[in-house]
């Protein structure tokens, strides 16, 4: 079957040409004479392949030295647990709360300290990110400030980032990460699941500032999987790692690099937003979820009239090879998320749904 | 390059025509238009995928109800925090300490309670599984006695499992799991890391009873990607799993039930140790480092008189394509792991290139 759109929110659409590229060497890597995945981590070949990962890595988003970088296993979710684990050294940290994920990481690190909910915005439904007005006085004295950057569920992104202090900022960027420049300077520790736009599920990209983790970990009850100073010394390989998905995510940011690197993507990813966006604002039939200031980069969340008209949507696309589009079971309604690796070729075959979709629906009354 | 003959302990040798499958549907899975890499953990054709997963694995291991079957991330090294966090429930596991990830899993266990060492071959090298008749009546009122099965840096192996009593027994099986037939019903928990007989790095499969975990975990500071009810609530998917390593797996699985199951599985790999074990009895040249009664099935450890000729070996092996022999960092020597991927084939040319080295530098005084 041809290649479909694939609008999923993770794991989502890879770049062709590294799927192209990985299955030409599947079975014989770099004249190894052996698949990446039958390759021992401790070979000289794999060192290289996991070397090429971080430098390629640095190099694409500007990670100086004084960071050390990770490519750890068990998705966000169990980083929600390593953070406070690592850094809560005061036993104090603050929390945004601006989506399911922020207030899954807030609950989760209560479970090793205080954390305060410094702001919210569940009582709007997470439709925007909170005011930031008063985070850099609530900050004050805390180990970190958290934020999730981007809010996959709701379609909701930071467009600037909380102003902190000395207070490291600490973010998980899952659903930004590679979509658009970043400021390595303005995080303590930011993070990734790689399988929005960095690759496969099953890694975690860690990007920590050196300092704060050099005395390791500040919980007596922190698994030594987690302990990001030794990580960092065995450069990811205290034990084995997830070796074809860093191997993965190291050939998508060559890919990226090859597209001009994160201010080209920004810009091809903001032309495809606009015109989901523009497509939702011309029109009475949809309606856009995330308030326009608020509005993501990534996932771009709507609704028809109605939730039977939702799903009617998500079927008849599919049928017409438009994947993915259901809406977060949280929240049901549509979302498309347009990662890199989503051409805008498939974002205009969306517009174009969307315009049918409402000619054929939309004169009903609701 | 022709495909060499991979000895790695894992990641290791996988089956050439699970890898063919793989790589020929690795743009179009299953005319989805899709990667499985780039599928939604949530779509109805991934969940396929994991239940595939799980029910070859319970029909290759004839794996009861009664058992919870999760594929987790992290490897064993997060399962030896995740074990006492969700067992230890009167704060007193036992460890029988055969070997350095034995030590490592009992030596993390005592951050969340009271870890004994019930007993040891640390004294002689770890050349032994230890002497078992004490262990029942030392189990008792513990909450579990954990084994590490088969030694992969030692090449030593339980050839009966240890009567524990009521006390459930838990194994790390990882470097005999699916080489040979395991009764579920003799432990309260395994697990294996995968990338040694089971599938890629990065997918740690765990099975444990039902009944030992449905109230939670005992620690207040376990993570919740590691609470096994939770996640056996969830089907593995609490948060997104590593969803191409379980799709291989679940090949594997598939394949090793076509080569016959664990029972022609145990006996393949039999003669394959058999030849190597014969080899080395037959030579006054090398010398196995594992006692006889505990030779393990999977890793072959032995050396040459002197740590300059084992480094000659393994440079010399990997010129005839005998790729992945040189023995573990902790204890030199060579090792030979021939889980089932690797073949009488390669069994024989191993055995054929060590006659050839005896002949070529036997000769010589030591």
């Amino acid at each position: 079957m041809a290649r479909v759109y694939n609008f999923s929110a993770g794991p989502a659409a890879m770049p062709v040409s590294v799927l192209q590229e990985a299955q030409r060497e599947f079975l014989d890597y770099a004249s190894s004479g052996m698949s990446v995945l039958e390759m021992s981590h401790r070979s000289a070949a794999y060192q290289e392949v996991i070397d090429a990962a971080e430098n390629n890595l640095r190099s694409l988003v500007g990670i100086p030295d004084s960071y050390g970088v990770l490519f750890l296993q068990g998705g966000a979710t169990l980083q929600f647990a390593a953070i406070p684990m690592n850094l809560m050294a005061a036993g104090r940290a603050g929390y945004i709360v601006s989506g399911h994920f922020a207030e899954s990481a807030w609950l989760e690190a209560e479970k090793y300290g205080v954390a305060e909910c410094l702001a919210s915005s569940a009582e709007t439904h997470f439709d925007r990110i909170p005011a930031l007005g008063t985070i850099e006085a609530k900050s004050a004295g805390l180990d970190y400030t958290y934020i999730c950057q981007n809010n996959t569920i709701f379609g909701t992104m930071y467009h600037e980032l909380p102003r902190t202090g000395t207070t490291p900022l600490v973010a998980d960027v899952s659903s930004c990460f590679l979509s658009l420049p970043l400021n390595c300077e303005r995080y303590g520790l930011f993070y990734a699941g790689a399988q929005k736009n960095a690759g496969p599920a099953g890694v975690t990209v860690i990007c920590v500032r050196r300092d704060l983790v050099e005395f390791g970990p500040v919980s007596p009850y922190c698994p030594t999987y987690l302990d990001f100073s030794k990580q960092l010394a065995k450069g990811s390989m205290l034990n084995t790692p997830n070796t074809f998905g860093i191997y993965l995510c190291s050939k998508v940011f060559e890919w990226v690099q090859a597209q001009g690197g994160l201010e080209a993507m920004g810009q091809y990813n903001q032309a495809k937003a606009d015109t989901l966006y523009g497509a939702l604002d011309d029109s009475d039939f949809y309606r856009g979820t995330a308030q326009r200031d608020s509005r993501s980069i990534a996932n771009v969340c709507f609704r028809t009239p109605t939730p039977e008209l939702d799903a009617a949507f998500c079927q008849e696309a599919a049928g017409q090879g438009l994947m993915g589009l259901k809406g977060h079971r949280l929240v049901g309604g549509i979302r498309a998320s347009i990662y890199n690796a989503v051409t805008p070729e498939a974002v205009d075959a969306l517009a174009g749904f969307m315009k049918s979709f409402e000619l054929a629906h939309g004169s009903r009354s609701f």
